[in-house]
């Protein structure tokens, strides 16, 4: 009995995303073993040393990694962070071409050294990329997706949060579709606590074009901070790992990621973000969502966008 | 700077359910400092060494207390348990008369070494003698209120988790009214994710006559427990130490504690729990929470079985 | 990839050590599923009823629980309290030969289900229920080990720090031997950070006599708190969940814990807490421990204790 | 009682040491309220901004922040990071001039709207700046120190972990002088759980030169770190968020923190990392420290390079 199965999680890439989000798992303990793999030699030993010189403070989880893919074996979660970076001013979208085809070359090694891990994408187009990832690897639709609008979301929640001086883990509220600029807030079925979130407003606290701008600052949130500091990091860092967790602790916990739609609200096909069941099956989109008929459009507008650049990539 | 004002917990009364909520507030660090008091000296120095035991493996919290009231001074938070407690068989109304006795005796003692305290009521009937604590202390109505169905909506989220199949974190769902006979669920604001319960319950998984069971099961559960065990000690101490924390950390989340209301769903006077933002401030009831009609009817049924209790009582 | 293999526990027994440590084991999650058994049906279900009512409040683990023994099914430790407690008055080998009685006619059973499972005994005397529960299992002495001192050590370490105005965390100092009457602290390896214990004492702050008085009440601590409160159940639970995340995590962490000896000290064939490195391969003592001369003696006058009890239990 | 005193952690620099920091404090919840300031308005604003965007994630921590130094007002303890970083293969002395003049400006600034802060520098050289920040805040030299070797001590521990087979937790060794290229770890009194570390050696498992060796490795590792990652963040963000911690919950915890010396193995008037208690009251070197004399001659030859760092910077 000297080998106790325990969790393990991969991230790939050891940029500002990649190691940000080891870090977190490292001090939330999030999985048993962290490892960072990325071509970079010198980049990820170096990130590797870093992390494993503050383990003192953190617990039972170990930190490996380096350039060979062997790191990866026996990975229960593997998250993507590789790729080109948003630079300021770009969209999500012109990082596609790109990341697409380093995607391409990447996720038949891995599917080799770690078949079956669940797969989270989190490099950047990240809904194409998700679509993209479960073409190529043939795996089911819930064991490859996005961490796409959780983000967003909790960017959603903590302005809300902030603005009704109530705590964030009493607002409930989704960002779905696209992670990127068609993305919308379900105002429809946001609540704090048990007050339906347009009651909360209709009382004065905050109007309705208030929530329309708050909408509005979340999808620009990314991009100001970009301007700021040249990437974001830190909050992509600390979703990944909240999903991670989901995954490795089998949970059952809803969260708005991204998977291959079959059928949701009419929409096929394409991957977009919505209140999904994560557990260590994968993720799973909650059927009985209720949407507006204007939240329903924007669905199908946010589909649509995704196609848009699919199709220009060639898929 | 060699004083950091710091958080400080005071637990009443040395029993189990005392005990253990200092137990799970250590464990937790939910304070800096927890104190324990009791008249009873050899219980409450013992339990006190029992747990000052295990501070190895509990961080930078700890422990102290005493038969002497002196052990309270400073406190934010004062937590309330001591009284007779519930026998099998017993209704939790049946114990009224002694525990508004030694309340009577006992909080203007308390009252006299930490007047600025938030206070908590746990001991039994928990809503009487929040109305009874309010009126003695003279203290505003949010600084004076009752754990109440934090621990009935713990029961009932864990046990829709179960049949639902998702994170007990995921299920947003309220008891409200007397911690008691007469409480009932919020069904008509009650969501999974996004997804209201009831549109969950027509797809099937679950129909509407198994969520009166499951509303029943929760009623009757602390019978269960009390037939089986003696007493009911485990939940209502960690409901107790996740309440503390949202007054010491001034959280604002909104949680099921009863305050004595002022013409809350044209309720005033009686103390009732409903869903309240909890913060440093204390409890303050969420004003637009929602009520289907059969919903206000049970809460004034509930406030109509509480006046009877006090007017029992002499109140 | 719908199954991860996440840790088990089973704690086998419901009274009140059992269920403290479940619901320590719970708050800190020290495993991903807690199972309790016991056999007297009414009470282990009402204790897993009140332990699963508080799980809203402390994450992923989960608790399950009954009197058939199926529950154990995968555990990777089995942690036994199941036994006569003891009373007033009462050594710790007195209880020898009830408990003995259960060990034997429980451990088969216990190895049907778990047969790959670490064991640690909790249950008093747990030295020599060490002993009989390897003889008995023929399991390797390092995965049949008892908590032991670990508990006096963390009562040792408390009490210092008190007295010397050092955080417990800083105090490095065991515990060993018997757990009860012959046990006795490692002053001459003691340190405070890295001063020397014996050498923090010349300075002044406390008199070599006053150690050997901090040892005292160590040893008769567990006396004062069964005075005061009837048992002892919060240090205990919390010990051994430390102990529990020791194996689980594999952490390879050095406690004090209680294994048949093979010529340690000169001493084979009896169960003595001793410093010893916990992991997923179980307890193993550490080899280079110094001993002073008097320190040596003492350890073979607990090993003949030991040996006394267990010649008088017929082993 | 609306106002619960809680505590306020500033980090200075919002750089990726001080942003890391401030991302370790908000997961860990070192402190209630962090708050990041630094000149570059457009870089503070975004780093704030993205790690608040990740605080749904962290509990009841909240993050603030900007370029105004009203953000500072109230805080229990400022982290000094502001200052230019190391470059691949400059010195930690090489960076002095600079990095002094930022402090004399910028030290009379937090005094006047933190007055009662404990300060703690890491901003490199720290030892060098320790000195100066003292002398020109005219504090007491308890409440003005350096994180210093607290992060070489956790390589160190990491390493031997390693090496040894054996929990980080359980290795009690430091590294004490200059946190630079004079630093040393005190071999003489470092253990492994109660087991001397030299005594460990002997037995076989690791030899003396390989000691050495590992000590060289610790000295090295940010040189080797910086090269591939061209600074470091991580692990001194997590030394730096712990040894907040020690203060805030006025811990007493013993850490190699760096304040200026009187006295000290005969040495005065330059800081060095030595082991020391820190509190609320800020850091207070333990007296009892023992020394071979190899390490007495080591600290003192530490104790000269510092004094001719200070000299040629003329203090």
């Amino acid at each position: 009995m000297a080998e106790i199965a325990n969790s393990k999680l991969t991230v790939i890439g050891a940029g500002s995303v990649g190691s940000s989000l080891a870090y977190a798992a490292l001090i939330r303990q999030s999985a048993r073993t962290v490892a960072l793999y990325d071509i970079q030699t010198a980049k990820v030993e170096a990130e590797v040393l870093d992390l494993a010189h503050g383990t003192q403070f953190t617990g039972s989880s170990e930190i490996i990694g380096g350039d060979d893919l062997s790191v990866i074996e026996g990975s229960h979660v593997v998250v993507i962070t590789a790729g080109a970076k948003q630079e300021p001013g770009q969209t999500r979208l012109e990082l596609a071409g790109t990341n697409v085809r380093i995607l391409q070359s990447m996720m038949p090694q891995l599917l080799e050294h770690a078949p079956d891990a669940t797969y989270i994408l989190v490099t950047n187009p990240c809904d194409v990329l998700t679509v993209i990832a479960q073409k190529i690897s043939g795996l089911p639709v819930n064991r490859v997706f996005a961490s796409g609008t959780v983000l967003d979301t909790s960017r959603l929640r903590w302005e809300l949060g902030r603005r009704l001086g109530v705590s964030t883990s009493s607002i409930h509220a989704y960002i779905v579709g696209e992670h990127g600029d068609t993305e919308f807030p379900l105002w429809s079925s946001a609540s704090v606590g048990p007050v339906p979130l347009l009651d909360w407003s209709r009382a004065g606290a905050v109007t309705e074009s208030e929530f329309d701008g708050i909408a509005l600052d979340v999808r620009d949130a990314a991009y100001k901070v970009i301007n700021g500091k040249g990437a974001t990091n830190y909050a992509i860092g600390l979703s990944g790992a909240r999903i991670v967790e989901a995954v490795l602790r089998d949970e059952h916990a809803v969260m708005p990621v991204s998977t291959v739609l079959d059928d949701y609200q009419g929409i096929s096909g394409v991957a977009l973000s919505v209140p999904s069941v994560v557990s260590a099956a994968g993720a799973v989109p909650v059927a009985g969502t209720p949407y507006s008929e204007k939240e329903h459009r924007l669905l199908h507008d946010s589909a649509a966008a995704l196609r848009t650049s699919l199709a220009s990539l060639g898929f």
